[in-house]
């Protein structure tokens, strides 16, 4: 099957075998997958990563091994942790935790930017009719922009600082305003920081942000960049709350002292459940589709991961609908500013 | 008066000016004072502070400028942050972070290591008469220790780690076990581990934590060393907590992608209130008296605080009272092990 593997580099191949189905696991056909900040940390060498790439993705699924086949040759996504289901974590409901975990596409399981995928059918969510498949890849990322919520307590009276205008920092503005929160995205990529607030984000420039030093109750750092912690640290209030969502693979020589002396909480923040995701999409209280700044066949992966790593492109996509189907393919890439 | 002054240097003076007293404060003749290391790490050059230094003490109060003359020759403990009153977080019950605070020999006020201090009567706390000066003197950094149980829910199947020693470490162990969770001390300092040990806690050495990875769910870093944070990040569980109490003044290289990894939450934690201190020595649940290593009058300043620093001592005492009066000094010191 045609596959976008990373061995040391990154390559599209034609030839890559098809997974095999194990015991109670999913068959999925891939309809379109997105690129994730994390996909282009690993082709740095993050993870120290092998095989198929890619973990954001919506697909129909083919085949099922086991009884219950009520997904069978439904439009689902999926959820990337593939746990044990029997470990301590696991049996406190924090599977994404679970030892023994595989990670699609981003640990010991190859991933998404492929013609098939398999994936244990307990991770998998029906996607509503009415979300397409251009929205329905976001479920992953957005998932992890409500995993916020589930961790801190978000009050509509917060004033909330988005640090960084990239897709999660977008989707984490995106899913914090529905709380009625003051929300404010900070960036530094103009074409980016337009998008937002065509979606009607209220943005700064991250050159401004000297003027709000100890201003937020809450400061979600985005960035991808190993010194978004220390700026985080000068503008949320004391007592506040600092979401890292940031995993640069660097280390960076960081004071810790201001997170004593201001008595900050400094929370790291992963992957989230997906309902919450789905029903976001769905309801159209989240639109995810201006995001996407360029779709591609997989045959165009350097090409693709190129635009995705530009600094001004949004969500980057992969059709392997086209790919299957072998249709011809709009060259123009869509919203771009 | 008497005083122990650090302008660059650490030096003790016979002839230092008595502070005047303003509205609503109170003039406190300091019976007992004791060193931190907040104190060890300003004459290294922490906060930039010079004048009187010392913030953990109790004394008798000799005159007040007020209407409430209440608390007038009672012996009482101080709360070290004078705050405005009127500021946000001043309203919000946030003193400790009131941005217009001066604070006890740290911070833009002459601290408590002299004959006389002055601190406002809102923060001054009456002493139960069944705890010693040489015990009232913990109530600021036990205060500090119970402010962990303020701010993070400790439950009483938790494991929890306390990394570090030291005067602070074991406080928070004291602290901490009272909830009844399983709590472990962890440190390099065999003398001070005895001591631990001997107050009933279970210890356990640095050397032997590599047995321990991923184990705790609750992390508290007061080691004083900026590489604590590191192992730390190591040692709590995945969901859990890290408390950091270390201020050190120098950073450190750290890679933080672990935390978002792991979803860790980290901690600031700073000062606490003064009565579940005060209640925990009177009570007799936290006995601190054997964690006084030595005493020394104040002209012996230097000696006091090389000791204070030695590796091996944990709570080192200046008594004023002694000073004041001429009595003969016990050169013995208590409690070595």
């Amino acid at each position: 099957m045609k596959a976008i593997v990373f061995d040391g580099h990154l390559r599209y191949t034609g030839v890559y075998p098809k997974p095999k189905l194990k015991q109670n696991e999913a068959l999925i056909r891939i309809s379109m997958a997105g690129i994730c900040n994390t996909d282009i940390e690993i082709i740095k060498g993050y993870m120290g990563f092998k095989g198929i790439i890619g973990h954001e993705f919506v697909g129909i699924v083919e085949k099922i091994d086991g009884n219950d086949q009520r997904l069978l040759e439904k439009r689902v996504v999926g959820d990337i942790n593939c746990s044990c289901g029997i470990c301590s974590y696991c049996l406190k409901g924090m599977k994404t935790h679970c030892p023994e975990r595989k990670t699609l596409g981003i640990s010991n399981k190859d991933g998404a930017f492929a013609e098939y995928i398999t994936l244990p059918v307990k991770n998998l969510f029906e996607v509503p009719e009415n979300i397409a498949d251009e929205s329905a890849v976001f479920t992953e990322p957005l998932a992890a922009a409500f995993e916020i919520s589930e961790q801190v307590h978000v009050k509509p009276t917060d004033s909330i600082l988005v640090l960084g205008d990239g897709k999660l920092g977008v989707l984490c503005a995106f899913a914090l305003r529905l709380t009625q929160a003051d929300v404010v995205l900070a960036g530094k990529h103009k074409a980016k920081i337009a998008v937002a607030k065509r979606q009607g984000l209220n943005t700064v420039e991250v050159t401004e942000l000297s003027s709000f030093l100890k201003t937020y109750d809450i400061v979600v750092e985005a960035t991808g960049a190993p010194d978004g912690l220390e700026l985080a640290m000068q503008l949320v209030k004391p007592g506040g709350k600092i979401v890292l969502k940031t995993t640069a693979a660097s280390g960076k020589e960081i004071n810790l002292a201001p997170v004593v002396i201001n008595e900050i909480q400094i929370i790291g923040s992963r992957c989230g459940t997906f309902e919450p995701a789905l029903r976001g999409i769905s309801s159209g209280l989240i639109d995810v589709g201006p995001l996407v700044t360029a779709i591609y066949k997989p045959e165009q992966a350097e090409k693709a991961f190129e635009r995705a790593g530009d600094g001004d492109s949004l969500k980057v996509l992969f059709d392997f609908r086209l790919s299957a189907h072998n249709e011809t393919w709009l060259q123009q890439p869509m919203n771009t500013p």
